[in-house]
Formats: structure tokens, C-alpha cells, sequence
């Protein structure tokens, strides 16, 4: 058997989100299907981590498997020819049949894009959140302090769909960085692994805190007690992109 | 009576473009509506130029007279929540009763967005033009120094819906920069004025001229003859952006 990995970047306004669900088009049936026409075979396509509706991604990346070698380049060609311009395959590697791109992914890098000013360029307009309070951004550069390192983030995790919460909540974030860019800023994370929903919880949470609806203590406490119902509200999918998946 | 000065963005993607046409819908009426709406009469919005379907703006203008004197903060919230999100109204200024946003132009600047790199990112894909062909960019900047200065730019001139050509085909071209960007480069045009498609014929040769289709002497004898027959096609609406119209 050969191995291949992909990486995947979308624009996820028009999707379900990465997973196949009942209720919609999913990226993955989409380039599960293409995938099959390509190879004409049934083939399973595994993603690193499930992306929500409406969030976007760079660099989603996935693995198959299948009888045949395939040509790369041609490979890239007919795919990108056969999927929705909304979604494009940007790269495609050998690798081990041992490998997985869920198990194997060693950390991952999310951005999330804020718009500040009072009217979204129409270009951006899938691609930001609209924040319309004024925000203290010495303040968000505490608040994201505090979160960097090895922690217990229930806090900032929701359950998924089955009810079942991640059981071990414990993750590492590496790094967290506030970087302005044209009508606003990016907050940009990188960590060791993410809960469901815990970048937009922490993005929601930053942002009752630089606004002042939150005080960094209530944050430090929320984030201390493990209790999702003291943070933030999550923040919209829309603002958010799957930058990167990293692997050894 | 009052007048005011609008600056407006939008994404042309859905629109026949800003002049308005019996076919669909127009930018021109979509913000000309809101305007009485919020003024409650009707009143004449004049852009400074028209731009074709599907062509976007960051700095279209726009004036209009109406008899009370608006409060433009307030009017620059109102409009926008009355627009959709693919039309921002970013900036009002009063001007005097006798400026016109058409004849009081003193230059304008357009963007011409190509992506080069084999595969278009998702989020770009309206707002880019896709070239396969491999492109000589020294080759492009030559032809490109040709078009600057004071010329009759017939070969590059449509002729507009009712079969009129320009009057004065003459126009002064200040500058033309080709700016490396994400996956490709963008074309910066800055003239005194523009013919009908002049700068989607301009682009269409300088890529002709790039890929090896048209020599530069070729291109040089076309725009000599001032014979649009022997021009490069136009290119594509989608990757056009009018970015700034000049006032005294």
C-alpha cells in the first residue's frame, strides 16, 4: 500500500465543517468524492482534527491509502480540477504506512482574525470576526499570557456532539501572539493539541477581557475552577483558519 | 443644499457593476436606495467612474446633494446597517456645492490582482486572476514602461455600450508598478483617466507580452496604430480593484 498526506486549504462559509454530517456537505465528502473518482476505488480519508462550520483552513491536512503509486503533480492537477474553487489540495506528500495525520501531528497553529475598525472590507467580510467594542489590547496581551504553558483548559472546552468530554482536558500551548494586520488584528496560537472548540472559547474569553466585561481575575478564576459557565462565549467561526498541522 | 462626498468598497462578485443596467442588480442603485431610505427623498448619487460587472472597489466615490445637513457619523452607521455586507460606504465628506465626483478627479489608481502559483487560495478566489502560463515579470516591466507617460490610448480603448468611441483617446498614465504579493503580484495603475476597459486591455497585453504570445515589438506597433484589434484580450473583471480616486 502507499501513503500519501494532504494538505487542504478552504474557505469553510459554504460547509458543514470538515466532518461528514447528516445535515450538510461536508469538506471531507467533498474531497473523499474526488478523491474516489481520481483513484476509482473506495479509500478512507482521515483528517489531523475536525474543523467546525464556517471555519476556514490553510493548512487542514489528511492521509489515504491506496493500492497504486500515483504521480504527484498530476495527482494535484486532476483534483483541484474535480473540486469546488472553495476548496483546493495545495500539497501532497509520500509517507510511511505507518503514519497517521491525527496521531502523528505533533502540534497545530490556529490564527483568528479580528476586525476593529467600523466597517469590514466587503473582501474580508467571510473571513473576520466584527468587533465593535473597543478593545484594551495591552489588556488581551495579559489575558493570552496567562494561558501559554500546560494547563487543564476545561475551562475553554465544549463538549462534542456525543456528549463525551475529551478525557484528559490537560494541553500545551506554546505560544500565543497578538499581531496587527490590516483593520485590526490576528491572535495566533500554537499548541500541542486543541479541545473541541477551545480556540474560539479562549478568542471569546480574551475578548470580554479587553473589553472589560470580564476582569483578568474572573478570567484567572474561571480558567482555575475548570468551569466552561465562567468564561467567555465562544467567538464566531468565521474569524477563525486552520493555519497549520505540524508534524516531527 | 448640502453635498457630500462618499467613498465607497465593494465586492463586485454579485453585481452587473456600479452603473445601473436594465440586466441585474447595480452597486449605483443598491446604495442609491439606502440613501433615500435614510434621507427620505430621492436624490442623485454620481460616481466619479463606472466599473463593470464583477469588478471590485476599495475607493469608488460617489456625491450627492440633499437639502438638511447630515450628522455623518451617525449616517455612516445607518447606511451601512441598511447595505449588505458586499457594499461598505467607509468614508463621507462634505464638499462644496459646486464639486463633482466625476469632473473634479485629478487622477485615479487601480490594482490588478494575478495569481501566479498553481493552485488559487480559497479565500482569494474571487478577487484574483489565475495565469497558468509561466511569466516573464522582467519582461512585463518593460512593456509596462512603454504605457507610462502621455498617449493615445486607442489600443487599449473598448468602445462603451452605445458604439461611441471616446472623444480624446489621450490620456496620461504617471505610473505603473508591479508589487510582488501572496502568490503572485499585484499591477498598480495611476493616471489621469481611464478609457472604457483600458486597464483589462492593458492587462491582458502586458501578459501576452510576459508569456511570450505577443513581442514587445508587436505591442509597441498596436499601440502606435492605436489598433485595439491588435492588442491582447481583456483580462478578467474579478481580479480588478479601483482603489483610490484623486482630488485636488
Amino acid at each position: 500500500m502507499n501513503k500519501y498526506l494532504l494538505t487542504i486549504a478552504y474557505d469553510g462559509t459554504n460547509y458543514v465543517g470538515w466532518q461528514v454530517q447528516p445535515n450538510g456537505l461536508s469538506i471531507q465528502t467533498v474531497v473523499g468524492n474526488a478523491l474516489n473518482t481520481i483513484l476509482r476505488e473506495k479509500t478512507d480519508l482521515t483528517g489531523a482534527t475536525r474543523t467546525d462550520s464556517g471555519v476556514h483552513a490553510k493548512g487542514q491536512t489528511a492521509h489515504f491509502q491506496t493500492p497504486a503509486a500515483v504521480n504527484i503533480r498530476q495527482f494535484l492537477y486532476s483534483i483541484n480540477a474535480l473540486l469546488p474553487a472553495d476548496i483546493r489540495v495545495i500539497k501532497m506528500s509520500p509517507v510511511p504506512t505507518d503514519f497517521h495525520a491525527r496521531y502523528h501531528a505533533i502540534s497545530k497553529t490556529y490564527h483568528y482574525h479580528l476586525w476593529l475598525e467600523p466597517f469590514v472590507d466587503p473582501t474580508q467580510r467571510l473571513y473576520v470576526t466584527h468587533v465593535r467594542k473597543s478593545l484594551d489590547l495591552f489588556c488581551l496581551q495579559e489575558a493570552a499570557a496567562l494561558l501559554i504553558g500546560t494547563h487543564d483548559f476545561s475551562a475553554f472546552a465544549n463538549h462534542a456532539h456525543q456528549g463525551a468530554a475529551s478525557k484528559d482536558p490537560v494541553r500545551t500551548l506554546y505560544r500565543i501572539d497578538v499581531v496587527p494586520q490590516i483593520g485590526g488584528i490576528r491572535i495566533e496560537f500554537t499548541g500541542d493539541g486543541f479541545l473541541y472548540k477551545m480556540v474560539r472559547n479562549m478568542v471569546g474569553t480574551l475578548l470580554d477581557v479587553a473589553s472589560g466585561t470580564l476582569s483578568l481575575n474572573d478570567m484567572q478564576r474561571a480558567f482555575s475552577a475548570r468551569d466552561r459557565r465562567l468564561a467567555g462565549q465562544a467567538a464566531p467561526a468565521q474569524g477563525l483558519f486552520l493555519m497549520e498541522v505540524h508534524y516531527e
